[in-house]
């Protein structure tokens, strides 16, 4: 029987708020199965940028990453916010380990070919390593991911950090039984966006291209869900999509938010 | 038999210098042996501090680090030059794991306590986990330290690399037989020093106190010698201050620069 994983990843949102990610934090803690949490940290990216002159720029939800650029989101994710999350979950008792994709060749991404945009040093998950992240966690460590990765040529790269969450689920289900938790700021996938309430409680393959085309999930979710849906097809055994607030719960064994099933 | 560790320690100038930094990294890379890297990256950081705004405060050439700063510094060890290391080494083929002192709990500090200055979130090393660094070591990792570590209550500290360094050889020579080579900008420990053909060949404790009250050891030499000398009496078999640009040498069987030796 394989040994089960728990993959969380958290929102941008939560990062922005001191008391909301510890307790985040202290949710991730009480997992009791191996466990590996994976961050990106956007606003404070963008914050840095400004007080350094440098215009954020965003097509299409993705931000375009130049050199400079680069550099402050290497500094935000991979230094600051990363050490500080895994400062915090050592003074917990979590013997966390940060991570970016060059950290023990874990994950290989290659730059987004140019076409029609030219997105600069973004990146595209080539592989994950899995065999090594299995040997982190085999000596007691819960890695903690940010966004960063590297393409094997010394060149770091930005990643979408649910993309990064996706493939590494994907890639550890060969041998665990794996979990996938998006956490955000919102109660799950909505099927109003102002009403926190109107949470749908699966979606299918089916009922996901029928929601998408009718326009019910928004632009910003269905990245997300896709990357939940590709997890699933390889071989994740669960993913849900849900409020960062209720992680304390599921490890009591609340099941909240949205399910994302094959069918 | 203990197995064979080489801890190097990379100065501030070399990190400055892209060209001369790779050439480091090859020779770390050819180290055939278990091996340890550390780095800190003052001057990046001071760059990006005025960059921000933010005047670098010195007392006695050592940081007053600041919230603020520290930050900055968190951001730029861990972040920008540690992932551009361990990325450069990747490509190079030498499986680097980028650490900060909270990674993994492995190098524990306290803030140094409030005298004549209060160096704000500067740490003094207190323990060092050998347990885990080696187990990362026998699973075919090469450590890459920044010199920012943890309180182990959720504070980073900025802690000089020189003894990073030195703590590490020192704990890691319990279970290994450990070489520490201080890797800087001049030859070695300079008799005079606007002569570099002028290296001392080797200093003994009671030569070093000698050469200290006479001044011909500059401020700036003593404390990496005195770290040296303590990683000495602490179990490391062997110690050398010595050109960055040397390292391939040292690789080859040449030895050079200055040995730190007790007697």
């Amino acid at each position: 029987m394989k040994r089960k994983l728990v993959v969380v990843k958290i929102g941008g949102n939560v990062l922005d708020h001191p008391e909301q990610l510890s307790n985040v934090l202290k949710a991730f803690h009480s997992i009791n199965e191996y466990k590996i949490l994976v961050h990106g940290g956007g606003r404070k990216a963008s914050e840095i940028l400004q007080k350094l002159g440098i215009e954020p720029q965003m097509v299409e939800g993705r931000r375009i990453t130049d050199a400079e650029t680069l550099q402050v989101i290497q500094m935000v994710y991979a230094g600051l916010i990363n050490k500080n999350i895994v400062a915090e979950l050592q003074a917990l008792g979590c013997n966390a380990i940060g991570l970016s994709g060059a950290d023990a060749n874990t994950v290989m991404a290659e730059k987004r070919p140019v076409k029609a945009i030219d997105y600069g040093f973004a990146g595209d998950i080539k592989s994950v390593n899995g065999g090594i992240i299995g040997n982190l966690l085999n000596l007691g460590l819960s890695p903690v991911f940010c966004s960063v990765m590297h393409d094997g040529k010394g060149q770091t790269l930005n990643t979408n950090a649910d993309t990064v969450a996706a493939e590494l689920a994907a890639a550890m289900a060969k041998n665990f039984d794996v979990e996938l938790l998006y956490c955000f700021e919102k109660n799950g996938v909505l099927q109003n966006p102002e009403d926190e309430d109107s949470v749908l409680r699966q979606i299918t393959l089916a009922t996901f291209e029928e929601l998408s085309r009718q326009k019910i999930i928004g632009d910003g979710m269905i990245p997300k869900i896709q990357n939940a849906l590709i997890a699933m097809q390889n071989g994740v055994r669960s993913c849900r999509i849900m409020h960062s607030g209720d992680l304390m719960k599921y490890t009591e064994g609340k099941r909240t938010g949205t399910e994302i099933i094959l069918s």
